[in-house]
């Protein structure tokens, strides 16, 4: 993923994936995490069906977006990032994979 | 599992489960955690077929044991947990569920 300045593995585990995730950059944001709050878990993904509406769900239920609009993540998937202030730390990502 | 000092509630996802965890006491493990990094994500668990024998592949690969020997867990599982050591920051936890 050169935009986000990471390398990505996908472990698959079940119905699950592992993501794995390493910086190129010390400006990926990656790094920055890493930077912050060390190695360890850095986000869960939830897959959903219609992502734009999971968004507006989530907003209108107080949640602080990261992302406003679904962008393009890996795994040929629209994503878009909760704020960690609005679940208790845990960085969340929505995800609408393209079959 | 008031031998965690621990309330535990599942969240169904897939065939992988959200697992919440609230202290029950100033003294339990979940309760330290949270003084030491904050809240958020506190552990990963892995279901095995063969706990011992995952645990002794563990730790022939040089991974570091908490529980050297399986425990009863919650979700009638017996578990163990890796050291987050082992695992750039990561606390592992390996299940065995029986049906």
């Amino acid at each position: 993923m050169p935009s986000q300045k990471v390398k990505v593995a996908f472990l698959p585990c079940g119905d699950t994936r592992i993501e794995l995730l390493c910086p190129t950059s010390e400006d990926s944001a990656v790094a920055k995490f890493i930077e912050k709050k060390g190695e360890g878990i850095q986000h869960i993904a939830f897959a959903v069906d219609d992502l734009p509406n999971a968004l507006a769900e989530s907003e209108a239920k107080g949640i602080t977006l990261i992302d406003k609009e679904p962008r393009p993540g890996a795994h040929h998937a629209d994503i878009a990032f909760l704020h960690p202030k609005s679940s208790m730390g845990v960085l969340i990502e929505l995800c609408k994979e393209k079959h």
